[in-house]
């Protein structure tokens, strides 16, 4: 059952067969009985790449799971004016908080590059659309509606703006379902909604297996000495990343256990306060030498830093998913996080890693592995184990189906 | 019949609506009448956005317009690695001659690329596929072919790369047309070949009709006086497009007409040559109050120096189609350009210019047309008229659905 469907695809690398290694044929065989009813079906994805790497790096590979299981599943891209994407944006800021509105010129952007858009591409035969994030969101105004259509969103919605809220709202209310990554935003609209958690891809660049040698090549390369136990957080410095706080932490750690911290992260953008946070935290690493800062951009020197670390940090105050979290436990790295957004999800506290609310519980739990390597090592294990059941894209995969599943099938125009 | 076939377009503003205002309503019933056959049949054309700004900007609205005519057009992108698009890119240099050859991983980036693509694209039911670039050119491997196919080739092939060719030459052999912009590529390919120039849209601010109002209003923004009578060139500075030659003729008229030469352009990009070219620019125009050289990036400003000046001047030695002609000319202003690449395509000799094939041509032929206001207007008026009747978008139009009558009525898989 399980080759014969997956040799019928007609691709060189089938991804499928590939994630079989790590979940079992068995899983693979229950996404192939759970999507028989889907099979044949005609399924499109449309969103906008210029905003959000991940969620298209997420796409790719799904949609392509997605055919191999037999689902015709296209993926289609909006076409957009640099107006219409400082429109977006504003809407996208807005959604997380910002304090803006959209002056009518801008809505009538939004609308016409949407119509446009429609024209662009025909949907008629599709039995159900896909939209993902507010750029494609107002386009279901343009078509005479024959099929479901799902909005993904993939924005945290904590805080969004109520006015711009309620300019988006009438669109988001002509359809079927909609998608959103946490439990708290299930409350905002008034139709079916689905939690859907993102997911790593255990054979990319950033989490694929590395060899010894090349482990030992890729701290060469970026000048990190393994000459004593490493911690590190991987992560933007901001401050809700809270860098000096992870500083701070191990300034304590220090005293008590030789080691050494690395931040391995990127500048904000755009984000003056950004600036800020990484002077104070200058200042905070003088005079420490074994504190590094590192700016390279490297999935590699990710995975590298994951792999060999004796406990990562994600010492968050507020947070969207951080699937960092997943990724180092996916290599057997135990890991410290801040009680906050998508932590919670990903470290059971006391089996996967430990989620603390300051500094000072920081430190604690830090030492308490560095301490003790078999509890870290048992921790470890345990995280990869849940990563391997939750945070895998064929759990993704099994969500999209399942939801399909009950949107498609009998849906009534 | 006009009026009804397109009052069926949902649209808001209807495009072939405000091109029957140049064109005439019975241009635009041809249109009508030649698309006839293709009534509901579906096109798909497929790009890859990333480069070609221009032909990005025609695509947009031809494939309107083909809507608006009741042809189901569509148009698909592919998506690509950074990976994916320096190989493209070496592609694209090395059909421009340079001396440039694919690795093995690179021709399997190309492919595998494609290969992604084909899956995210169904096209079965389409009944004519059209490919823009080498990007998505060998795409057609991937599909059991149920229609006709075209490649649409934006790129000069006169000095092309014979190994890169012959690479890209197997993926060619598989369509069923290609369209070129010139008549000396024909015979590269054994396959029908069609010429279909490019043209301007009328509509756009590089070509839109301006009041004197905002004329007045550009040039006091980009500080340009109007105290002379101008001549000017719009053209990146680089060798091919001979800024120094301008300069050097421009001193030849002023000893014989008070006058003011602008030079608009940006500088070539990775070109060390570009930067050494500019430089010399610079010591060239010292002690020339009455050159301005500007890069200013604005359509704008474009559309205000191609209205208001006297004579506009494309002096290039080698050349693709350098549209910049068409634009002059279309706002009624004489040109004086070199006789190549597409030049003498828009330039008839003494009837809508004057073609010129060295400084001192094109110092003489400019202060004839200084010295004569009304032999200027004639040829203003007389390449005006010929850039409506051949360089307009509805004519590039009328091209593509020729063309697709051909290949898609009667054709057999």
């Amino acid at each position: 059952m399980y080759s014969k469907n997956l040799e019928k695809f007609n691709g060189n690398e089938i991804l499928l067969k590939q994630f079989s290694q790590i979940v079992g044929f068995d899983y693979i065989n229950d996404l192939i009985e759970e999507s028989k009813p889907l099979f044949n079906k005609k399924i499109v994805h449309v969103n906008s790449t210029l905003y959000g790497g991940g969620v298209v790096e997420i796409l790719n590979d799904l949609i392509i799971m997605m055919n191999e299981l037999g689902i015709d599943t296209e993926w289609h891209q909006i076409k957009g004016s640099p107006e219409f994407f400082t429109t977006t944006k504003i809407i996208h800021n807005a959604l997380q908080g910002a304090e803006k509105s959209l002056s009518g010129k801008r809505k009538r952007i939004y609308l016409e590059v949407n119509r446009r858009n429609s024209i662009f591409n025909q949907l008629s035969d599709k039995d159900c659309v896909i939209i993902h994030d507010p750029q494609p969101l107002p386009i279901i105004n343009f078509y005479r509606k024959r099929q479901p259509w799902i909005w993904r969103c993939h924005i945290d919605l904590s805080n969004r703006n109520p006015i711009v809220w309620n300019f988006i709202s009438k669109f988001i209310n002509k359809y079927d379902a909609m998608i959103v990554s946490e439990e708290k935003y299930k409350q905002i609209v008034n139709l079916p909604q689905e939690i859907i958690m993102p997911s790593i891809n255990p054979f990319n660049d950033k989490n694929k297996k590395l060899s010894q040698k090349r482990l030992t090549h890729y701290l060469r390369k970026y000048g990190i000495k393994n000459d004593k136990p490493i911690i590190t957080q991987i992560s933007r410095f901001d401050k809700w990343k809270d860098p000096i706080g992870v500083v701070k932490a191990f300034k304590i750690i220090k005293k008590e256990f030789d080691c050494k911290l690395i931040l391995l992260g990127n500048m904000a953008q755009d984000d003056p306060e950004g600036q800020k946070i990484y002077e104070e935290l200058l200042k905070h690493i003088k005079n420490e030498p074994d504190i590094i800062i590192s700016t390279a951009e490297s999935s590699l020197l990710v995975n590298t830093l994951q792999t060999i670390s004796k406990v990562v940090i994600q010492k968050s105050i507020r947070e969207g998913f951080a699937l960092t979290v997943s990724e180092a436990l996916w290599k057997g790295t135990p890991v410290v996080g801040g009680n906050v957004g998508g932590i919670p999800q990903q470290i059971i506290d006391g089996k996967t890693g430990y989620l603390v609310n300051n500094i000072e519980e920081c430190a604690e739990s830090v030492l308490k592995l560095l301490e003790n390597p078999n509890l870290a090592e048992k921790i470890g294990k345990a995280g990869r184990e849940h990563v391997k059941n939750n945070f895998l894209m064929t759990r993704h995969l099994m969500d999209y189906i399942k939801l399909l599943k009950k949107t498609v099938i009998n849906y009534k125009v």
